[in-house]
């Protein structure tokens, strides 16, 4: 069987269960935004990596050295920030085609530079290899208290689903971006919001902290490949369902105006869409209000999308009826770019 | 420019400067075989990472997924192995081309976590996407104690330079598996030894741990590249220069053998040939014998093989000349596989 075949989960799935692992040490491994280390004492060292590939999950097309880079950090500060934790220090590895404009790598690093920089972080380390195309992997370590790292298995039926953000800008911008014709008839507010929105997300660092500071949140993860599967990926941690309701899931305005103009469906690229880099995560009904508070001190307002059940099941509710969710899972082995 | 023009290490002289970097916390940065972070009290992360592409770092034609595997593992292993500190934790990133087969794939994590296990390391984490040809990037974390890291900085005139074992074998194996029409004249055992080292070299970790715990070893490096470019690497580091002397290097027998059938410089392996993976370390001339006695009770046999100098130079000293060492150092950008 080749691996298109058996898709990303698959391979996970049969691959993770011969992996050593440490239970004494090792809160968390494999299966969360982030692995979890403890550092004895109240400390916990969290870990998490991404791989960006060229014309997988960038297109030179549609982004530049500067932009990228900034991306390519804030997708692993999303991850440390989904786990309420504070990153600190950074490995960069990258391959990069000999035939790579210099002034280009200087751009992709003063994007990371100027990520970390406002973050914090360090960047203490990496490796610099040739390869055909460009991959970018970073490494990123963070620190956080024990009894306040918020884990995705945390959901209990009852806890209110809530999102940090409107979604959809981010499959909105990607969808100006391979649609330029289109570009003509949207306002250059609305482009500048959904464009950089796609191609320099910036990660809910504060929220994810605030969140997991106020011991109400019992699971959290963050939105990089839409609010289905990431809301999937909490009910199967925790072995809940959910019911989200349709009419609550802020879509943002900008991306409503540019579906509404296009004939595209702004819910599709909030539920499916991906990259948006909110939080989405699960809160006891009673301190609700609580969280809202907080987050509002903060300057940022919460929506809560729905409720996790008893069941298995993800179901998608509107007014007069109710589908189960088709989860538009990113599987990097079985889907095009 | 290019990158191929400029190369890695005009690259990283280029870029290194406007990282961001704690100096509270951060020890040691980039420049060194892995980074160094202060955990507070007397405990240290040492962090490194290595990526590894396919028909740049090693080719299907002449390994498998398991044997791929391990040296994956244990090259970083190394790297962790030259601070004096103890591996930990893994993240695994692979890139892989949709049609790998997943059998292969096993392989290649039954590989890691073969060695993973026999250190005691966890794998904690990882990321897997879609590529064209196969990319392994590998994190290891370990921990050490502050006073015990060695770094390739400490080296002063007068010390003594050695090695923790005989060189040139993983070059002799590379050369015998490239050059296969040649394997018929040479014996079975010899050509195991040699392709074995080649294809899963075993890191020095037990070795770089008593070194460092001495407290007599001033710098320290892991040969992953040849002898030449790790002593230049420790000289740069140090400031200082070096003699190599030539009738010392300690060149493996069986890769004496080969070399001598073939018509190969033996030398030329041990120097420029590379991932034979020993230490290469300076240490105090009066500390000398200590080291020599602990490492003999570990089973273990090292090789002084020069001199640290004041001067800038590094020299190859034979019994009738001295000739400045052409540092066939290896660069991802300049050079083929």
């Amino acid at each position: 069987m080749k691996v298109k075949d058996l898709g990303e989960f698959g391979l996970l799935a049969k691959i993770t269960p011969f992996l050593p692992c440490d239970p004494r040490r090792v809160i968390k491994g494999i299966g969360d935004d982030a692995a979890v280390i403890d550092l004895g004492g109240d400390r916990v060292l969290v870990v998490t990596t991404d791989m960006l590939v060229e014309d997988r999950h960038f297109s030179l097309q549609y982004t530049d050295g500067w932009h990228l880079g900034i991306k390519a950090m804030e997708v692993n500060i999303s991850d440390i920030a989904a786990m309420g934790a504070v990153p600190l220090y950074a490995l960069v590895s990258l391959g990069l085609p000999p035939a790579t404009e210099v002034e280009f790598v200087e751009e992709l690093y003063r994007g990371m530079a100027c990520s970390a920089r406002e973050r914090n972080i360090s960047i203490v380390g990496g490796d610099t290899v040739r390869t055909e195309k460009i991959v970018i992997s970073i490494t990123l370590l963070g620190e956080g208290e024990k009894g306040q790292i918020v884990f995705r298995s945390g959901a209990r039926p009852g806890d209110v689903v809530a999102v940090t953000g409107p979604l959809g800008r981010s499959a909105a911008g990607l969808f100006l971006l391979q649609n330029r014709e289109k570009l003509q008839d949207v306002a250059g507010e609305i482009k500048e919001e959904l464009i950089s929105a796609h191609l320099a997300p910036r990660a809910r660092l504060r929220e994810g902290l605030i969140l997991a500071n106020s011991g109400a949140v019992t699971a959290m993860n963050d939105i990089s490949d839409g609010l289905a599967k990431e809301v999937t990926e909490i009910c199967l941690a925790s072995r809940t369902g959910c019911r989200l309701k349709k009419e609550k899931i802020p879509v943002a305005v900008a991306a409503c105006l540019v579906a509404e103009k296009t004939g595209q469906d702004p819910l599709a690229w909030a539920l499916g869409g991906g990259e948006d880099y909110e939080l989405v995560f699960t809160v006891k009904p009673e301190r609700l209000e609580e969280i809202k508070k907080v987050m509002l001190a903060a300057g940022r307002t919460i929506f809560p999308v729905g409720e996790i059940t008893g069941s298995g099941e993800i179901i998608l509710e509107s007014e007069d009826r109710e589908d189960p969710l088709f989860v538009a899972g990113y599987d990097h082995f079985k889907e095009g770019f």
